[in-house]
């Protein structure tokens, strides 16, 4: 069985279990708390970052982007029909620029100044940079969300799904890091009806059970978070 | 024949332009400042980011990762033994483990500071964010550069090329971000000698030459920049 270090609201490692739960792999869950700096997950992975992937094997698979296009080569082809990278040149290339942009531009301009300001800081000792949130962070935070959810929206209007007609990877990262941000009802849905509707489609998804499930301690979510029909 | 959209010093265009180079590529080059959000460019890639890569055929590859990724599988084949990204599993983590490394994090730490205050400041108006540059941010670069080349030099103890026993995609791409440090005269090239022959190495390629060619308008390069025996 693989080993998943993970932080239970950190989008990338939320993006990985819903990866792996689409595939139908049950890895058991350590949880990291990246700030610590652990030795022994610094040698798995020298970033310091979650998710890690570690194989029954023992190879470590170190960062969301790199643990998609792992499993892709070595799970992907057996899922036929279902595969969240799809096999289309085109494809695979606009799959992977939506991936890039919920994994590293959403979580650079969103999801990364709400989770830490927002939860990460309530368990950091003041020498890991714990206190009070940075309100500027957070405003700026709420200010990209909304052209997030526009774009989202946009593109829901001439597809099916986020990349194409079929759900892929770029559909599990954006409602990943979207669950993290409805966590904490930073989610403006009157932005764009569509985007909720392609989010409440996610939501009800086997995959997403586990996410919906977890709680930060102390602190409860948004009343529509786990809410199927909200 | 195709046409990368990039910045002669973003040091993701530069690995791109590297990599084509190895590959027998020679693209037409167009010049974005990206900060101008050209509305056809943002057509290509809605990040507006450099770099791009559009081939003949119109597809519009973006982003420093995507079009690795694309190359391998569209061209990589051809290059037998000198595939950039290598067959077996757990060489492909290792090598995509650090092109994220320096595509992303090196990027976020070191060069993305040092080119933005030294460099793109000088040409942005001032509604586009131009000005002088902030020294501290200069300053946590200069840091953030030590421990880098500290670990290409324990990297190097270990191996004949960054990732392993063969040139990879993430030799070119820690080397790219290197070139634009280099040309600022910021790489502490005392902090290892290892990591200082490993990146003679990689410039003395041909495949560099055009790098080494490319002036900031009205700033001269460190003396050794472009020197091969430094």
């Amino acid at each position: 069985m693989a080993t998943l270090h993970h932080s239970p609201f950190c989008p990338n490692s939320r993006f990985i279990r819903l990866v792996l739960a689409e595939m139908g792999m049950e890895p058991s869950l350590v949880e990291e708390r990246a700030w610590e700096r652990r030795d022994a997950f610094l040698l798995i992975n020298p970033a310091g970052t979650t998710p890690v992937l570690v194989e029954q094997t023992g190879l470590a698979v170190p960062g969301a982007g790199i643990i998609a296009e792992y499993l892709d080569e070595t799970r992907g082809l057996g899922l036929s029909g279902r595969r969240l990278l799809p096999e289309a040149t085109p494809d695979r290339v606009e799959v992977r620029r939506l991936l890039d942009w919920f994994l590293v531009k959403f979580h650079a301009e969103v999801t990364g100044y709400l989770v830490l300001e927002k939860i990460s800081k309530r368990f950091m000792t003041s020498a890991d940079g714990g206190g009070p949130p940075d309100m500027n962070a957070i405003r700026a935070a709420r200010i990209n969300v909304r052209y997030h959810l526009q774009y989202i929206g946009y593109l829901m209007e001439r597809r099916r799904w986020i990349a194409g007609d079929h759900l892929t990877y770029a559909d599990l990262a954006a409602a990943a890091h979207l669950s993290c941000v409805d966590y904490l009802g930073d989610v403006p849905w009157d932005e764009s009806e569509i985007a909720r509707d392609w989010y409440a489609r996610l939501k009800s998804r086997p995959s997403f059970r586990a996410l919906l499930a977890d709680r930060v301690p102390g602190m409860a979510p948004a009343d529509h978070y786990a809410d199927l029909d909200f």
